[in-house]
């Protein structure tokens, strides 16, 4: 069982989750999500700045990445760096069935939709930094990221629907797509 | 002089930057925007919805890059039909000095960052359903419309920085880097 599903961030996000679905997100109050989990208000607080932002685990996908990118083997060319840090993303998500059920809901609030397009956006400024410090220039840099962000999107997609895919065998795939999609047909 | 320099809407949009500028987003109101362009607060709102729309010029990219699409020659790649519609986007962009302000405006005021995130998804949805109108399976539509997204931002801020530049000429220029950056070194 991962460390998430039996300490107080996992109750509280699974918690969330369910009261978001049966009730909707606006209805709902930190003081329900913290009661539903066994929790004070403040425990919550603890973990999470407000409602808004306990479906998105914190600082842990960002924190995750930038390390797979300095560890990245200097050899590797930016892109293929960021694309080895993103296929491992999976050791840290969610298990599949909650994280299919967040994107249902993060689809259906309007204000959850807003936070995912900023903490994506936090993400790729994350790794503009990491790939400076491997002497990217930081126009190149944040180009490459909004390109991996996009294999990686279109990667994590499938592997939401597929069990018994793996997330870096789909990266592979989503980055040969590409290059077949920007070749030029002349 | 293009249009919108004469008229209210743009009357509307200067109004509001110098502002923002000025005094900053949050403690500028609508009534401040409507009277320093000589328009009543009933005249804003035929314009925009709210305080922080005013600098995104209501649905004109969206309806421009959807139109775009649907009339690029059908024998282009979708990538290709993308390419060609972001790279007219000049054509109804404001003038550049506005967008350089614009651009800081927007980075130094969260609630105008993350409008600016929300319509930049906005418009990756609209162009989803132009890619598919060309038959174009949803899920490689917005693959696709990701990277060409990412290739416009690369190609739009040298455009700003760069007034002798042709943003369709920046646009082979980033498309053609795209390329080298996600080729295989193997």
């Amino acid at each position: 069982m991962p460390r998430w599903e039996s300490d107080a961030q996992g109750r509280l996000e699974r918690a969330a989750l369910d009261l978001f679905e049966s009730q909707g997100f606006e209805r709902t109050s930190v003081a329900q999500i913290a009661r539903a989990a066994g929790l004070t208000e403040r425990s919550f607080y603890r973990y999470f700045p407000d409602k808004r932002e306990v479906l998105f685990a914190g600082d842990e996908l960002e924190a995750h990445l930038v390390a797979g990118v300095e560890a990245a083997d200097p050899g590797l060319t930016p892109f293929e760096a960021l694309l080895t840090a993103l296929g491992t993303a999976d050791e840290i998500f969610r298990p599949r069935d909650f994280l299919l059920r967040r994107v249902a809901v993060v689809a259906a609030n309007p204000a959850l939709a807003e936070r995912d397009l900023i903490k994506l956006a936090d993400i790729a400024d994350a790794l503009t930094g990491a790939l400076e410090r491997r002497g990217v220039e930081p126009g190149e840099a944040r180009f490459t990221i909004d390109v991996a962000i996009a294999v990686s999107r279109r990667a994590t997609s499938r592997w939401l629907a597929d069990p018994d895919a793996a997330l870096a065998d789909l990266i592979v795939q989503a980055a040969d797509e590409l290059r077949r999609a920007v070749a030029p047909t002349r």
